[in-house]
């Protein structure tokens, strides 16, 4: 039997931090940050969760693909946010939705928006439920009979190789895995792995403008993508496949980022790679983080296309055991399915080294360098950090990260800025310091993508408010300083506010425009992107 | 004094091919292709050409920034195009603009928009007018008062450069050398080369998707955009300026490709390069153009990012004096403000010889080898070529490219389609042989993109009529073999119908709601990108 995925957290039901991670975890919050969890972390049973009843029943069609089983309403209640964390461990599935749809094909999704417009109920799309910004979390508000969560992952084939152009067909609903062993016997790699890849969909990045592996170059998802079919209740909208064009404005451009409020996006061709043969990963050590960012611009404006370049400050190497946070750690790496990278990490060293980089391991002699040392480290614990979570909120401790992009001019007061404004939120909404930490996820050459981590110790009685309040200071520190809401975590429900504020108005209007004649009724995703119900007649 | 533009082809007054570069070209169309132009190449003059009255006056206070004088109602009348030449030397001015509009500023842009569409004008922008699809051409259709041509010219400056960043602030109408011009100063370039440079604007670039220098990577102007501010009917829309985003749709995204149709591009922050420090061109000769493509497609996929990696024919060879017809060439270059690019030069170059690829100038031996062999003739060519069609279409000679692209599994079908087509255009068009050439301009990963040029001898009273039979057809074969109608040069008027066949029908919708938003009485640029008159009430 396939392990079940858990509805309290992060993958599948037996898979997590082993006992000594944890503890380990928790003592380094304690001894070295002073953050101490309280009380145990007992998962709410599935039985002691109180569910309305459904207030929405599918029609004898589509009862095949629908199923209102209370594990399966349970399960699509939340994404992997910290509020939806707090939630879950309080026990508030108040919002849960009434039926979770699994649609086969086009067709099926096809005959579920239809019925949903006609039953006056909202629809959520759901690819890997690993939205951390609350995009498949059901809180509609009012005016809807009820919610059908659509899962797409019937949907989740590769349904054709193109070796000769490097590119394939995949539909929606492919988590990572099952999109990556569908090309490995072609020899062929999408290559994009955000921390969520095990269990998010293409559908799902492409929705959201996923961030993945590349540091730099092809960062998002949006880079990597052909074409895309979206069914939305107006009907089909199939780009054609192409490498590149020059046609009017780009309707994929359209599609990526509209997070599930214009339909829903059933497949896509997207670029591959060849399987990669040569590969270096070089650690540097600065001892401040600003000189490491040097380091990462001086490289990124090189012209050399590192699949990797990150920085990690000191606290978050401390917090996750891959340092004494005594240094910053820069990691570089090349790879390549065609040629050996040795010329390209040359100079890249020869970058962190004028920026006042210390090797932490020896790339020449060590080809395994991303196992070694202070990377290899921190690497062990990227994976895992998902995991963390379900440790900590039934603790009391909340653990977030929010993520900005901006240009390097401004960068070095914006860092200063953004976090001092998180630890002054976490001191004024729980009156405690907090842990706050840094690194870069994807580096351009006209900007980082600076990447913020936080934690601190929290009233349980209260910590969705306290969470709210420093939501609220991080978020308005990163928009008045410049940066964008969001470089790859997505809007969602959470980022909606903040949103509005960088979107230029005049755009919000046509975006309402553009959902207002693919969603007439207004069904898909509410609240997410666009405030309230947005349909032609309101225009 | 400054040099007047020609009303009647490409650049300046007095310039143009030399005498013995003319015939050149005629000698070789005539005895190499059976191409024959007859009668001479005598210019309308400008004191014969008949012009309407104006059908608009500038009110009072838009008098000082406005022109009625006949030479600019003239100038205003044409893009670069085929027809455009035909109906130049058929003096056909029956549509020019009634007002030419310099605005020196946003401000002067929001009047003539509110001006305009009191006035029941129809509004063209006009960046360089290098249009080659009939995108600053007049011809509106009914249901105007008449046409007022807004000439970004007076906005040419760069506004700030922040070196750290690596950006510029640069106005809409800013031309090539205006801009290069404002950033040598500071040590930078932005290094997009589009062939019409000399006479075409950054806002230009920006709203036709322009591509430029980069045959790889950074191919389209799109991807160095930092911002846009956009002045519309309904207001000013400027999106925040940042390294990337992953907030929503990008409403860069929708101003790119927009052609002028949903409001006047008046200034971007754009990303630049160093000054190129070091480069690397070579040249290698291939019996056939499917063997240098195949070299092309390994370069590519390499991941080596080339700055030039074009293919070009025997047959283009030829019509340019860069070859005898029987072999193809493959220029490939590399290029760096921070490193060597040997180690990237070697592997292409291995791609190229693993392909039959024979090298037509020792790269090594020849840092200048980009001005050397057959790769140099062609770049003197290159450089001259808008120049030729002034001495073509007098004669009876059309002379017309477009372009494309499609994914490496096409690609050969594609080929021998569309270049079958297009000979058996002109043939069926003219009852003789035309010469038909392919080039690539650029390439990517998944696919080339092809450029196809042709001579024909045609009869001068039906030129236009001839032209646009070939243009069905060379189109239709686009469409149907599966690429897009354009690359980069856009859709102005002569793309339109199959830019229709193109887009989704959904998106189609969505841009006109979006014009009908931005520019709700629909003076933008009518039959541009969207076939008729749209706006709010038509929806």
């Amino acid at each position: 039997m396939a392990p079940r995925l858990k509805y309290w957290g992060w993958g599948y039901e037996g898979h997590g931090l082993a006992a000594e991670e944890r503890d380990t975890l928790l003592r380094t919050l304690a001894e070295e940050f002073g953050i101490c969890g309280s009380g145990d972390a007992r998962v709410p049973p599935l039985d002691g969760i109180s569910l309305q009843a459904p207030r929405l029943n599918p029609p004898g069609s589509l009862k095949s693909i629908c199923t209102q089983e209370p594990y399966e309403r349970i399960l699509h209640s939340f994404g992997q946010s910290q509020p939806d964390s707090i939630r879950i461990f309080a026990s508030d599935f108040a919002h849960a939705p009434d039926v979770i749809a699994y649609p086969r094909d086009e067709a099926d999704i096809g005959s579920l928006l239809e019925w949903a417009g006609a039953a006056g109920a909202s629809l959520v799309p759901y690819g890997g439920g690993s939205s951390v910004v609350g995009g498949v979390t059901p809180d509609i508000g009012h005016g809807f009979s009820g919610t059908v969560t659509l899962d797409m992952s019937r949907m989740n084939r590769v349904l054709e190789v193109d070796p000769v152009s490097r590119a394939a067909l995949i539909q929606g609903g492919a988590r990572g895995p099952e999109l990556e062993g569908g090309l490995k016997p072609h020899g062929m790699t999408l290559r994009h792995f955000p921390q969520s890849f095990q269990h998010s969909t293409l559908g799902g990045w492409i929705a959201t403008r996923s961030g993945g592996h590349f540091a730099t170059l092809y960062t998002h998802i949006d880079d990597l993508v052909e074409n895309i079919s979206l069914i939305t209740p107006a009907g089909k909208m199939e780009s054609r496949r192409l490498p590149g064009s020059g046609a009017g404005p780009s309707p994929d451009r359209l599609v990526m980022g509209s997070e599930g409020t214009l339909g829903i996006i059933t497949e896509a061709w997207v670029r591959l790679q060849g399987r990669v043969a040569f590969k270096a990963t070089a650690g540097f050590r600065f001892p401040g983080f600003l000189g490491a960012a040097g380091a990462v611009r001086a490289i990124a404006q090189a012209g050399l296309f590192p699949a990797n370049v990150r920085i990690v400050d000191g606290v978050e190497l401390a917090v996750n055991g891959a340092g004494d946070g005594s240094f910053t750690l820069l990691v570089v790496s090349f790879e390549s399915a065609d040629h050996p990278v040795v010329a390209w990490m040359d100079r890249a060293e020869e970058c962190a080294r004028d920026h006042g980089g210390v090797p932490d391991v020896d790339w020449r002699a060590h080809p395994d360098a991303h196992l070694k040392g202070a990377v290899g480290a921190w690497r062990d614990a990227f994976i895992k950090m998902p995991y963390a979570r379900e440790n900590l909120t039934p603790r009391g401790i909340i653990s977030d990260t929010f993520e900005s992009a901006i240009t390097w001019d401004r960068f070095e007061s914006f860092y200063h800025a953004v976090k001092g404004a998180t630890r002054q939120a976490i001191r004024e909404a729980t009156g405690k310091e907090g842990a706050v930490s840094v690194r870069f996820s994807h580096a351009y050459p006209d900007g980082p993508a600076p990447y913020f981590a936080f934690h601190c110790g929290a009233d349980p009685r209260s910590m969705l408010e306290q969470w709210r309040d420093i939501k609220r200071a991080v978020s308005d520190a990163v928009i008045d300083n410049g940066g964008t809401i969001t470089h790859h975590h997505a809007i969602g429900r959470d980022h909606q506010p903040w949103y509005e504020k960088q979107r230029p108005p005049l755009f919000g209007d046509v975006l309402a425009r553009a959902k207002g004649h693919l969603d007439p009724k207004g069904i898909l995703n509410p609240g997410v992107l666009l405030a309230g119900r947005h349909h032609a007649s309101t225009d």
